[in-house]
């Protein structure tokens, strides 16, 4: 099959590679009907680059293309959302809601190419009735990742109804934290950005203010947005020291800063920091399992648009246009069609 | 008046000192009947002391002497349990539920002493109604900080019915977690205690197990008694790094670290040890204040007898050997009779 391969820093191809198979019985491999570049794609992109050609893309919809002999409850043709981390939804920590800690995790491998393995199809996979209308695809994407992971930043934060709500980020991650803070009842929605494209997507998301400056400044003026008392819920969803000691310091004492953004290498914080406040800080990778079946309603039924958040669409064999535009801000997210 | 006073490393006397006064018309001046001595109190003890002569402990309760001229609540002759943070209970924090962050924060400043005053009477003091049995001085002493901290240590960590609790720490705060931890339902709870006489008191107050070993080897002990999966909520109590990293490892994927021991100067942690897990952290300085009310209906009705934790009472005179039994773990909290 022909898939994204990353072959050394800004160095991405599309190679042929051989078709993943079936190798154990609870295996699925799902025809790729849209992938997409997540922002955490751009860091072996940037600088851990990978010599060795291996396919990137963790986050992909498709068509089943064959199951492994134990897998009941999918079939050949049925269209799948496929969360980016596999779970078998049977462990402990997946009956606890942790799926993103399953004992049997895995994770989408060839996102960004025509086939894609699924780990464990039962335990991860959800369907559609039918195969959707092509405009519903980049919503029903972004339900792979992006959305399900700023629905995690809220669900950490607790944002709650009548909440006022500071987002630190305005990736697509970031965007997909204020639409779900948004649907969470958050009365105000305060979104950092100095980007007037992704302030837009923001502003369609429910963002009630956007505050463009950075570290002192910017506290100081959501400090002031705030009448001095700070924000209910905080949404880390970037992953720098910059971003984290932000969140922190705007959170109101006895608020939560929920995190989504992967710590950068090296990041630490003092707890001191959290105890002077009573300010929490919970997150981490996204139980997607846990969330889909709700976030699919909810697109499903028009009440959220996540794939709002792509701005460019580009055929597999411009992939690398793609990471451009990504790299260099001028594309919030890019869809690729294999 | 005669009070408790700290004048170098170990150096503990009872002075003459002068009476504290009403300087502002929100304030009130107690007649200590029973103050104590914390385990933080311990820290200048031991490495910080204050070459002043300032006075010490924030623990007491004891009866109204005197009330500024807005105080409207309280009377001469009230008994009250004084909060160790005073709060005005009006400001947004308070209204939050979080009055240790409270605009007109203030702390009890001669707890170990004949008289102390209370910075905001109306907010932070809850009276009893007419004057308490001897017998329940302990308890009604224990919930001016060292209770209602555990409390907020359980609250913190999210402790539920059916929960598999751990404990780190057995100091009296830790103890007053395991009793916190036990009235909230936990199924199970695990004191982590090399200590025979704290191990006895945890298990009066609700402890289930008790695991000696610390380190690597607490940790495998108790990731063994959970069968593999870790605690649905930890409690960290003492604030030290050692402490930290371990209530971090035996927390299951998703569950939250109370912590209420005050972080000790210079702890760091990696946000990615808590990412990978889906580990939350979550605490501060107890806000008595909130708890305050329903603890004491506890306290009242009997279903709660935190006043156990104090294992030495010493008379003011005595208080100096009170601090070295405390400082020599021959004691796990000591009770001082002005």
């Amino acid at each position: 099959m022909r898939a994204t391969t990353l072959h050394g820093i800004r160095d991405i191809r599309v190679s042929e590679v051989p078709d993943p198979t079936i190798d154990k019985p609870v295996e699925a491999i799902v025809k790729v009907t849209a992938g997409c570049i997540c922002g955490s794609d751009l860091w072996p992109y940037r600088q851990d680059a990978d010599p060795k050609g291996h396919t990137i893309g963790h986050e992909a919809v498709g068509v089943i293309e064959e199951v492994g002999a134990d897998v009941r409850n999918f079939s050949p043709g049925d269209f799948v959302i496929i969360p980016f981390c596999h779970c078998d939804n049977t462990c402990p920590h997946c009956l606890a809601g942790v799926n993103s800690a399953c004992d049997n995790l895995g994770f989408t491998l060839s996102g960004q190419g025509e086939l894609t393995k699924v780990f464990q199809a039962d335990g991860s996979l959800v369907k559609t009735d039918g195969m959707p209308d092509a405009a519903m695809i980049p919503s029903l994407l972004a339900l792979s990742d992006v959305m399900p992971t700023g629905w995690h930043a809220a669900t950490c934060a607790r944002v709650g109804p009548g909440h006022t709500v500071v987002v630190v980020g305005d990736g697509a991650v970031g965007l997909c934290g204020v639409l779900a803070a948004s649907r969470m009842g958050a009365e105000r929605v305060i979104v950092m950005s100095r980007h007037e494209a992704r302030q837009r997507i923001a502003r369609d998301f429910g963002a009630t203010d956007v505050v463009a400056e950075r570290d002192d400044e910017g506290v100081a003026r959501i400090i002031e947005l705030t009448d001095g008392v700070g924000a209910d819920a905080v949404l880390e969803c970037v992953g720098t020291n910059q971003a984290m000691q932000t969140a922190i310091r705007v959170a109101r004492p006895g608020a939560t800063v929920g995190f989504v953004g992967v710590p950068q290498e090296g990041m630490e914080i003092a707890p001191r920091s959290l105890f002077a406040r009573n300010v929490g800080l919970f997150g981490g990778i996204a139980p997607v399992r846990t969330y889909l079946p709700d976030l699919l309603g909810m697109v499903l039924d028009g009440s959220i648009d996540p794939g709002k958040v792509f701005d460019l669409t580009v055929p597999l064999d411009e992939v690398a246009e793609g990471y451009r535009a990504m790299d260099e801000r001028r594309a919030t997210k890019v869809l690729v069609q294999p």
